[in-house]
């Protein structure tokens, strides 16, 4: 991963030389703020590897790079507001900071940002980029909206749950990758095998912040292990539970919702889950997404370094032990 | 405007056929219920005659029309949010028959249909129209913002309410009109006059509307006559009558801000804001928008049919008895 240094800094200092105007200073510093708050800027290095994947310079495409982080910057302050979160990355949130109306606006600023940041390629690019990033934030909406449904149903699927992280995440980073790839000129075929290596990629993260949250090592996890158990989050560990218990094993189950004890409910969910078999299968389809993700990637025709980076991106985003 | 007949049913067949998805049904089912709301469809229209000006035929341009009313649209719902407005044309706002979140929500996705709907106009259009709707859009979020904040400032200049309502209502007229003229392909010059000519009809309708709601006829008004000063709003006329008036005067209007009575009120500003000058202050920035905008209008070189109707669109936009 250590090569993927090199795009930090022309991506920070693109960040930094936004030059987002002072006035109205609650609309703008709200987005300074929100922006410097960092995250791992996944997306943005992405495209500029889509670019490079086919041999394009990774400084052409960098509004591209910055119109997928700000456009993920702009979802996640409008989702915290609906998700009445006072926290993102340990510091207040937007619209706790200020409040619901300043981050419904510089959300929405922000946004429009992103789409202002496309204005910078190249005109014959600008077509397709524009059909690929307007389709994929309609789909990261849609996502957003299942996900809110999902609260107050309880009949979901596993195959709706899997649409609804497919929309809200992983579309995203197909995006990401395929609009480099767009600037840097490739073809239909490959476009849509480095998109298709980045959504399987996007499912398998996914699946594995599911497992992750009840089973990772509580020293190296960056927040509470089992919050999804305790909230009674629909998530695929506990959807496939469900699905795959014995009539014993759902008594079990109704017995694990009432559970009042935080460390007892944990620990029986971590166990009740591996019995049922809830765990492997979630494994099974992490798998499943990941081997399908390197099988684009390797069918891509491209730059083998880049190749190599990319691998090094997806063992580094999924070898974590679950 | 009888003429602007002929575009009634082809916006509203193209409005009609967006093609919501219907699932999920609490993201698109308060899309299909507001852009069913109605409203004048100004908007479009100049978008369309802005076409058929530079003799481009108006269905051409009809993407571009129904992204700047969709566009609009979204910043309704959103502004109903943030001002808490229980209703919209007479009927419930988005965040009222539904939720906050899914007005939030639905907002942002009709935001991005506007987009999607330019990706139907000619590639080497897409350029010059996304910068100009990009910045149209930065605006307006800006002059809504501005709008925010004056509620609780005291110091408001005349300069920057005119500034916010400039971004906030006149930039997006110009900008509609101003889409219709690139798709028909005219020059610069062209361009920039019949944006301004939409941008001052813009700023003489917003003041008209200031002077209009205390002083129009009530039967003939939709809503109450001097609702914002029963509001102690900030608008044209209260910041022209406390920058004119003189020490008596001032007393006055300080005594005007408590009377409880309604009815007294509003018969004692309107009253004490023509004795100040204030009704008189604000008629002259209209008449001068007014003139500007038909100055703009006549120095174009386009037809001479449409031209007139333009002109037509002014008058019945503004030759209201104020």
């Amino acid at each position: 991963m250590d090569q993927l240094n090199r795009y930090s800094q022309p991506l920070e200092h693109a960040i930094a030389n936004l030059s987002l105007p002072v006035e109205p200073a609650n609309l703008y510093d709200p987005l300074r703020y929100f922006m410097t708050l960092g995250g791992k800027r996944i997306r943005p290095v992405l495209t500029l590897l889509g670019t490079e994947l086919f041999d394009g310079s990774f400084e052409t495409s960098i509004p591209s790079a910055l119109a997928v982080e700000l456009f993920h910057n702009f979802t996640l302050i409008h989702d915290d507001i609906m998700d009445k979160a006072p926290l993102r990355r340990g510091m207040e949130t937007v619209h706790t900071k200020w409040d619901e109306n300043i981050a419904i606006l510089s959300g929405d600023v922000l946004f429009v940002k992103a789409y202002q940041l496309l204005e910078q390629q190249e005109e014959r690019h600008l077509g397709p980029l524009m059909k690929l990033f307007n389709r994929t934030a309609i789909e990261v909406c849609e996502g957003q909206q299942m996900d809110m449904d999902f609260e107050n149903r309880t009949d979901v699927s596993i195959d709706e749950y899997l649409k609804m992280i497919r929309l809200k995440t992983s579309v995203l980073l197909g995006c990401a990758l395929e609009m480099g790839a767009i600037v840097a000129g490739t073809d239909a075929d490959n476009r849509s095998k480095i998109y298709a290596f980045g959504e399987h990629l996007g499912m398998a993260f996914q699946i594995q912040d599911d497992i992750l949250d009840l089973y990772a090592d509580p020293e190296k996890f960056g927040k509470q292990v089992g919050g999804d158990v305790l909230a009674d989050k629909k998530t695929l560990l506990s959807l496939n539970a469900h699905k795959l218990a014995n009539a014993v094993q759902k008594e079990q189950l109704t017995v694990l919702q009432k559970e009042g004890d935080q460390q007892r409910k944990i620990a029986i969910a971590q166990e009740l889950f591996i019995t049922i078999g809830a765990k492997d299968a979630c494994i099974e389809v992490m798998n499943l997404h990941h081997n399908k993700a390197l099988e684009a990637l390797m069918s891509i025709n491209g730059n083998e370094d880049i190749k190599r980076q990319l691998h090094a991106v997806a063992e580094y985003l999924l070898v974590r032990t679950v």
